[in-house]
């Protein structure tokens, strides 16, 4: 893989619970971590970055500060900055930094679950109503609109992963009920992101490869383990090692 | 168990050493977490969860501030507040903050070790002094002072748990040793009760099964483990496994 | 070990990724780990602490603060200050603060990696420039500037470590690659460091001390570990129970 040979260096700007899993992974995955938030230096250190994470989990003023001006040096710069709504449309305050931040740092890549993709879409950020009756459906529908009004790729983690950009859609259904267990998890998925739309021309395969990963492994190491401790532990050890023979071997997209 | 099948919305603001054990845990238990500190958000945060975790682990100006929001919002909105006054007595500012909290919060339940409940009543929260000779009792008699002057439910942790209620007084005996060479186990405890109290209208009885829960999970993972570093594995395989058959297996309350 | 029995209180003002990780790492060592940044605060925590650890890793201007406070009350106090400028040279406001806090703190120690013992040398803190051409010689040579102009033992952590008080260099040769996969692994050695100069009267020792333990520990963990995430918690559980026997069989200093 790439990330192993390139060993980006990733900026994240992200949430005090999975600061410490998304290093992990990052390292695991074979990029370079780093985490800063510091108004003095977050524009410099996007400046020596290859890519940039925010994500917005436990959020406060002064991190949204830093986040938008990392994010604005990262469009200056050219390089992509994945984006990971956490929990928006659970507060209005979540809700407006998240309209706040895709739109001052017009995020590369956006992934959230379907309710956080659908919040989105609901929050006057994109005019036009979502109509489908299915749950599912109705957060494809979101993400095509978020896609289309925003220009990024939209990712839906869930048990099926979906990755879009405008009409097109890519289809993950690796992975296990287990990831959900273990916190961080799609902070995790939002990480590894980053660290693949760093080294790949392509976002949109970047982004795909790097979903399938995140699927593969958690499938992989899930069969290996008794609950979320050792879910935890397995998930970091097989994705350190993961072979391109274990992803074509498990892949799949239907 | 209630949780699992109700899996209550937790909302923690508590400290950065262990928000991800917490999170993990009440993941394990079958609860949903939220980490939210943020002033612009904490009360509407408060406002769709089902119960409040305050921890002062590594306080600061304004995480007090949103601590006592909080704190007074789920007072207004009727949800219990579980405390964790970590370090009490260690500074005098941890001290002024635990007061504090504990006359605008007016938490449901406040659990800590023998010496936090002992700072807590000797920090002229309650008048009256205390006069064991014997280090237990006396965390014993400072804790039925401190639950009849707050009305809290209050829970002394250790090697065997006490749950007090005024003169009321339930006594767990599980546990092991290895349990306090796990950072973070005293505020796992804390989020274990906050799930608990959530879903169940008799609040002495819900500590005391999550404390229960808490003993019993540490005890059958210790005897599992190696070290610390499997325990804190082992700890979180078990506890979203826990059975019935389990815990009237091995609850002792002697 | 000195430091189970007296089970020193080592105060850590640390960084977000870290802190779960140290705070572990200093329970399984024997230590008893204390976190607090709180302005209000951090004086009288190191008044009751018996050595302070200042790592610069997610740094922030009222952290910087609580920092030098808490330095200059342990310098008050005559208690050991270590000190772990991570990612200094990295942007320049982490070359500023790692300056100011060298300045105002007088570390008695300070680890890092090679680069960011070079950065240290190379940002005006000492006027001498380094003119070997090797990589590892030229750390070798900072840090030996470095040590003479700030008095400080100076650590440099790597495949090998060397240990350096003026021009006096101990070298350990055990660890293992494994241990880079982990994050935080350095600022662990760190906070061990803090644990052993609390108990020692002679630093230069206790730091030597600390970084074999380190890296025995590290070696052992290794060897019965798939990837980064078994590492982690063999890591813990082999620092718990690690006996002088296992020292004296594992240590390398060629």
């Amino acid at each position: 893989m790439k990330v192993r040979t390139k060993s980006p260096l990733v900026h994240n700007i992200t949430n005090y619970v999975a600061m410490n899993n998304s290093a992990n992974a990052l390292l695991a995955v074979g990029a370079s971590p780093v985490m800063a938030h510091a108004i003095n230096e977050v524009e410099d250190m996007v400046g020596i970055a290859s890519s940039l994470v925010l994500n917005m989990g436990t959020l406060s003023e002064t991190w949204v500060e830093a986040m938008i001006l990392a994010g604005k040096k990262a469009i200056e710069k050219g390089i992509p900055v994945v984006f990971d709504p956490v929990g928006v449309g659970a507060t209005p305050y979540r809700t407006q930094v998240a309209r706040r931040i895709i739109e001052t740092c017009k995020p590369t890549v956006i992934r959230g679950n379907a309710s956080e993709i659908m919040a989105l879409c609901n929050s006057n950020l994109i005019t036009k109503g979502v109509d489908s009756t299915a749950e599912s459906n109705a957060a494809l529908d979101s993400a095509k609109l978020l896609s289309k009004s925003t220009k990024s790729i939209v990712v839906i983690s869930g048990e099926i992963d979906y990755i879009i950009e405008g009409e097109k859609v890519a289809k993950i259904s690796n992975g296990n009920t287990l990831m959900a267990k273990v916190t961080g998890m799609g902070c995790t998925a939002t990480a590894i992101v980053g660290a693949f739309v760093a080294v790949e021309e392509d976002v949109f395969m970047a982004t795909v490869s790097a979903m399938a990963v995140m699927g593969i492994t958690g499938e992989i190491a899930a069969q290996q383990s008794k609950g979320p401790g050792s879910m935890q532990m397995n998930f970091l050890d097989i994705l350190s090692t993961l072979t391109e023979e274990q992803i074509i071997n498990t892949y799949r997209n239907e």
